[in-house]
């Protein structure tokens, strides 16, 4: 399979769906609709939203069926990236080529539109979670997206990555920050997706262990792209680069086994997970 | 009965649960779980978790089956005085008599707890919501609070106070203000309350207009409180204080005349609105 064409087809998917859910300047005020917008649209890869149809595939349902996942998982990925931009965080300018949220609309605004992004993503969940499956299934993605978005993952691997010495960054710390920071959000999408669709609970255990050791391959990935090697949390600086490639395919490989005997309906999630890990940008 | 007496009680019930849900140094990053429960302990009034529980018991369900709901709003109203304190915001130095989260944390952990404690809300409402109710009514209260917690409600308020110019703040701005930044949250708190305490939709769209109505009120009776006419958003500045005192009673009564043929076990819940909006504190 084409898995460019999967990302730009599955994009679309997201994309159509993205666009009736976020507010306009008719609902809300205009700064608010432009900054909640800025930086979802044009958006980059899509990673997680197909993740998360890659997941209901992978399980025999129809895409359709994790919409309301893929749409709440680039939400809180995205609202994650605003908060992360601001001067008081990594304090960047830029980002896909365009100036940050709060660059054109100002900090306080930047800092309330990721607030309002985090509280669509429920919503949407809430809303059209079960759409197609059950209550119960949608309560428990929206529960799995909610703790991978909170303090035990996202946001406590986010002050780890900021607080932590050099000194104290070895590789065991640095694979937890990105199991946190990166990972807990990828597996959840995974997860969520196949939940809605309709997935047992042993599936959803190994496709839980698949999407951490894709999600931590592709952060260790990112180290490399990066070549940040004097960032306190890359890989590259503790290990060196051809270590850390080695790493990360390892991390790839683990996964890939988690889902060897699930058959030709794995494939997008398989080239998914193979794209994360050894994409060049 | 004693309004205080209720607030004391009900406070005691959701700080119980309060505390087993908030994540501890134990689980999380230090400093983000001092940073965390800053402001949740010891707390405000918690008005609405005693909204959330008397709106269960205005429909003769047990105050338990509000919990959930009781303890989300809390969360999720500790976690925009954070961010409205921030530097970028507000600039608050001290809240309540004490020091404000980024003060003794720093910019960046406050406004990260602050977006692990809006995940933790939705999170809690996904795990508890459910107990000794229905899947349909935790969605339900989710989806709601989500929508008071966003850019419609909430957040645009939030918005539309920190840009709009003194000149163009009429009375007819200042409420709309008003309804979108307090009253909505106050409204859900009310409205979940009742859903997880198993209320029909008639019901639930009376205590919605209560909620509202009260919170606008509330909302006026902090502008007479403050006294800060100079604001953009107070009513005292465009009103007067006398027309102003009796615009918040005016939404009392009209919030009162809302529920009047509910009975005695809606005591609990029109104490609570007479004491939020004649409070002196």
């Amino acid at each position: 399979m084409d898995v460019h064409a999967y990302l730009r087809e599955r994009g679309e998917l997201v994309d159509g769906f993205l666009e009736t859910i976020l507010p306009t300047a008719d609902d809300v005020p205009a700064t608010l609709a432009g900054a909640m917008r800025h930086l979802v649209f044009p958006g980059g890869k899509r990673l997680r939203p197909a993740l998360a149809f890659a997941g209901a595939e992978a399980i025999g349902a129809s895409p359709e069926r994790a919409l309301a996942m893929a749409a709440a998982v680039e939400l809180v990925h995205t609202y994650s990236l605003v908060h992360d931009d601001l001067p008081c965080m990594d304090d960047d300018e830029e980002r896909r080529g365009r100036p940050t949220v709060h660059v054109v609309y100002g900090e306080a605004v930047a800092v309330l539109a990721g607030d309002a992004l985090q509280a669509l993503a429920f919503e949407v969940l809430a809303t059209h979670g079960a759409r197609g499956g059950s209550l119960e299934r949608a309560l428990g993605a929206l529960r799995d997206l909610a703790r991978a978005a909170g303090a035990h993952a996202l946001v406590g691997g986010q002050v780890d990555d900021l607080e932590v010495e050099v000194a104290s960054a070895d590789a065991a710390f640095i694979e937890s920050v990105h199991l946190r920071k990166s990972a807990a959000l990828i597996a959840a999408s995974i997860v969520g997706g196949a939940r809605l669709g309709g997935a047992d609970a042993p599936t959803l255990a190994r496709l839980q262990r698949f999407g951490e050791a894709v999600g931590v391959a592709f952060q260790i990935a990112d180290d490399v792209l990066d070549r940040d090697e004097d960032g306190a949390c890359s890989l590259v600086r503790v290990l060196g680069l051809e270590p850390t490639k080695r790493r990360a395919e390892a991390f790839l490989e683990e996964a890939l086994a988690e889902i060897e005997d699930v058959g030709e309906r794995a494939e997008p999630l398989r080239e998914l997970a193979r794209f994360a890990v050894r994409r060049e940008i």
